[in-house]
């Protein structure tokens, strides 16, 4: 296509405005919502040597791959992960259709209400839950479920839409990274499904980089149009040692910098830690009770033991949420 | 960083003279090598279409997805699949290693070379083949050996290296689509681990945008060091209907565009063509004897019969090698 001249000098008036506006945001604090302390100025130091060129640490843009957690990382998941309440949620949804869930366990416990009697089951009660709410459907329906059910749900507490309930320091990060030529992935034990319909609009993530848990799908033609179904089995579990093996499948590079907060992300941890050159490891404690929760070595959701004392003898950053954080969520939208 | 006046005016003409010659580079033909006619017409519709903003046909450049298989697509595949050209050096080279292969099948008859009697065994002796050469090593481990092969291997009939038996319109065709914000991706039923070490720099498709079938790895230490071990099991067989279950694992979008060559990549098309909106289908067909090969309907290798008619049935694009490329191959390196 060719362009007129004043068409041309219009084009390139725009550009000098970008490159003058960028400058000017350059020498504000990128981080706000982090107090000045260790944590933020460990990862101010690894951006700047990752991305100095000419110096022995400098990492290709290509090669500056960030992975994050996401359940305890990037959002709450205290004191039940989003995930087990959408599949509850969808329990109840469906139970119209199966009217033998009234006498089956654990279905028969959870209609009722009683959550802790349906997971008296063990693993196996929560499979049957995860795969009556995941499976069954085309890939394009259980995207639209996922959709509506995140644009109303509401955390058990504090009553906020669960997309709020991310935090706003690690969203930070996240755009730090990205404007500092960093390439960012969710690498989660969540359903790679259940994250993909919105962590573009929340966390700036497209689906492509999303990594996590997920079952199986079939491709069908259903009335002549071609579909995924969602089958009942179990593909992938991206947690503890899975969390390697689903970043070398997703991703194929070896990331440079990875964030978690539980033992369940030491596997990456160490993966991420083991590569040649600039490195970047933190584990997010959760060690404010007022502001979010306090948790680690015995919780059952996002215990950090083994993962903490490793942080500790390794030297990795542990951000300490309490102190290192100014403001834990965003502000309430009105 | 403040920068100076002076280096701000230096960054600001750098930026008019990029956007000066990319308006110069947009005149000239982006698809020099190949022959104006229906083939390339169609393309260039089609990028017209998903890009011209206000259209109905607009596509979000974060949509623009377009998806192609590698062998017979990209590169050559005839008379052999590189694939299996490198498992059957890696046997070679493994043999000292493997005594009981000098009176084992399939290895016996290979390592005599005798490759017909080798493949008397059928899928069985294939696959035996595949995981002796494929399995057994750390990721890295495997990803340098792929890298030494693919830098020497020459092609059984040409002798030219591997990595220039690849088709110079498809390079031109991944660039313009580029060129116009479409993010390319391979989805090849070939070893996604087999072509990440080189799709980079003969495509310009970084890893993380290969999509391929794969064997499993696992999460191990090795003398304290985190390795992941690949394992002589199949994880996922990325062909026929394989492709849109490989696509939506690992892209999580449906693409708006496809370009294969074989029945393999038929549910692919499918599936992009299913979508809403602009959608583009493409298959090369392999008509040229001469140049490269000519092979369709009854081939063992790249089988394109009940996709040829439903291209025809459907109106998608059907490249004639012969007669819409006006070279195949790039000029040969010096």
């Amino acid at each position: 296509m060719k362009t007129s001249t004043t068409a041309r000098l219009f084009a390139l008036a725009f550009l000098c405005g970008m490159a003058l506006s960028t400058s000017v945001a350059q020498t504000a604090d990128p981080l706000p919502s982090w107090n000045d302390g260790n944590a933020k100025q460990s990862i101010v130091a690894f951006v700047a040597r990752a991305t100095k060129e000419g110096s022995a640490d400098f990492v290709s843009p290509a090669e500056r791959i960030a992975v994050f957690d996401n359940d305890g990382t990037l959002w709450a998941e205290q004191p039940l992960y989003f995930q087990f309440l959408f599949a509850l949620d969808r329990v109840k949804a469906l139970a119209p259709q199966h009217p033998e869930w009234a006498t089956t366990e654990p279905f028969a416990s959870l209609l009722k209400g009683n959550v802790k009697g349906a997971l008296a089951g063990g693993e196996k009660a929560v499979l049957q839950i995860m795969m009556a709410a995941h499976a069954g459907m085309t890939t394009e329906e259980f995207e639209r479920i996922v959709k509506d059910w995140i644009a109303t749900a509401k955390h058990l507490v504090t009553k906020r839409p669960s997309t709020e309930m991310v935090y706003q320091p690690m969203l930070e990060l996240l755009a730090y990274l990205r404007a500092n030529g960093f390439k960012t992935f969710i690498v989660s034990g969540g359903g790679i499904e259940f994250m993909r319909p919105w962590t573009e609009k929340v966390y700036g993530i497209p689906p492509e980089q999303v990594v996590g848990s997920s079952i199986k799908t079939k491709f069908e033609s259903i009335n002549g149009v071609p579909a995924l179904m969602r089958l009942p089995e179990v593909n992938f579990i991206d947690d503890g040692p899975g969390k390697p093996v689903g970043i070398h499948q997703h991703i194929g590079r070896r990331p440079i910098a990875a964030f978690g907060n539980s033992d369940g992300d030491l596997q990456m941890l160490q993966w991420t830690a083991a590569g040649h050159g600039a490195r970047f490891c933190l584990y997010v404690h959760h060690t404010d009770p007022d502001r979010e929760w306090a948790y680690d070595r015995t919780s059952h959701i996002g215990k950090l033991d083994k993962g903490l004392d490793e942080a500790t003898a390794r030297g990795w950053t542990v951000v300490d949420m309490k102190n290192d954080w100014k403001t834990i969520f965003p502000p309430v939208k009105n």
